[in-house]
């Protein structure tokens, strides 16, 4: 099963290779962030791994703005591609605040979260470049 | 009930007034325009109202954006300041777009929707100003 | 603004009036939830409250829950008349299930919580009664 | 990546694989599904396929569902299973109704929601029976 063959399937026009990347890529890292939000909430606060407060914030914001970001670039009908476009690169700008966070923990579940971030924000990049032209 | 209320019972630092204001109306906003996507889907598409499926896109994707960025507008655990400010300007454009679209059509629903989402968007760039100092 | 009157102006067939009012206090109970959810996560886990792990649990579910019952309460299109009933059904026996977790606790977020879901699903089970003839 | 990873790294108790895998699959039901809504919106309404209305509707709330379920599945925090397992089997139903619409018609985009869809309630159904012992 593909999301990019999916969306291929629309009637109207093709999306970009980058755009059907990274509507695939955000429904992961909504996803992701959500699962890491509800397990740095079950971790200790202890001294080893420091408050995870700000990490549950960051990541439960991340995830909501990754699944509205994900709606909008499976849409195919009709066109806004101007607002498409903006809200991409915020996506990327808060993919890289959560993964700056996540990286300031050595929890496993953090780690990962950081690093789908990581390639979530360079997919967003991609994409709204793409829409640039 | 009052999501203001609520919203100011978090045992963290209080919500600026414009921004329980926007979290509220973001809310609103959210399901008219889902509401207003729907309604304008089942309209025929003859020459009296023109073609909706433009309307139908802006109204779907308004109500994402509206939708994530009253899930940020509410939390207040953390901080996420800084990418809120951007979301509730961008949120403020994609609802005067949105207003726009719906301005051009005669339904009762579109004339309701562009309504809302012109207090939405001043609602939106308030509560941006009350974050910035 | 009403979410009722919105509805009502979709070109289908009218909701009946229960059925509006339970799309409206769904809205609004998805919020609350959400909001509790994040004011029990940062309450101290003294002995005064007790463990609020459980109670950020269920208003997180409950909140998902009445968010995805509001969408199909507010669609006109088309007809999903028998799974909306069930749905409606399964999320009053979570409201209620929140709301008896959320009566465990003395923080006020967790009372009007608690009023909140009871109203709800009262609301949503006159709903579902006016689908069933 | 995986979400069956991610989930099972939460410092709490391990979901049960039939649990990871419908948490997976319910992800991706859902964007299919609103993806396929998105795409019948915009298809003809000829005689040779078909009116897309009730497919738009069914695709739209078998979206919504699949995405509340997924969150609840993806939750280790706390414990609420028994309303995870109501859930699981509602949604399985509603899997099961998109469907058995969208193999009424015969674009491509409706033959592969309504493969994933079947696949995804039999996960839905496999994990609930897994949280019944």
């Amino acid at each position: 099963m593909s999301i990019r063959k999916m969306i291929a399937l629309h009637p109207g026009a093709r999306p970009s290779p980058p755009l059907a990347d990274a509507a695939h890529h955000l429904m992961y890292c909504a996803k992701m962030c959500l699962s890491c939000a509800d397990s740095c909430m079950a971790e200790g606060h202890g001294a080893e791994h420091g408050d995870m407060t700000q990490c549950v914030r960051l990541c439960s914001d991340c995830s909501d703005i990754c699944e509205a970001t994900a709606r909008l670039a499976t849409r195919r009908t009709g066109d806004d591609q101007p607002m498409l476009r903006e809200l991409l690169e915020l996506c990327a700008r808060m993919c890289e605040a959560c993964a700056a966070e996540c990286e300031r923990h050595d929890h496993e579940h953090c780690k990962l979260c950081a690093q789908m971030c990581r390639e979530c924000a360079a997919d967003c990049r991609n994409a709204a470049a793409s829409l640039a032209g």
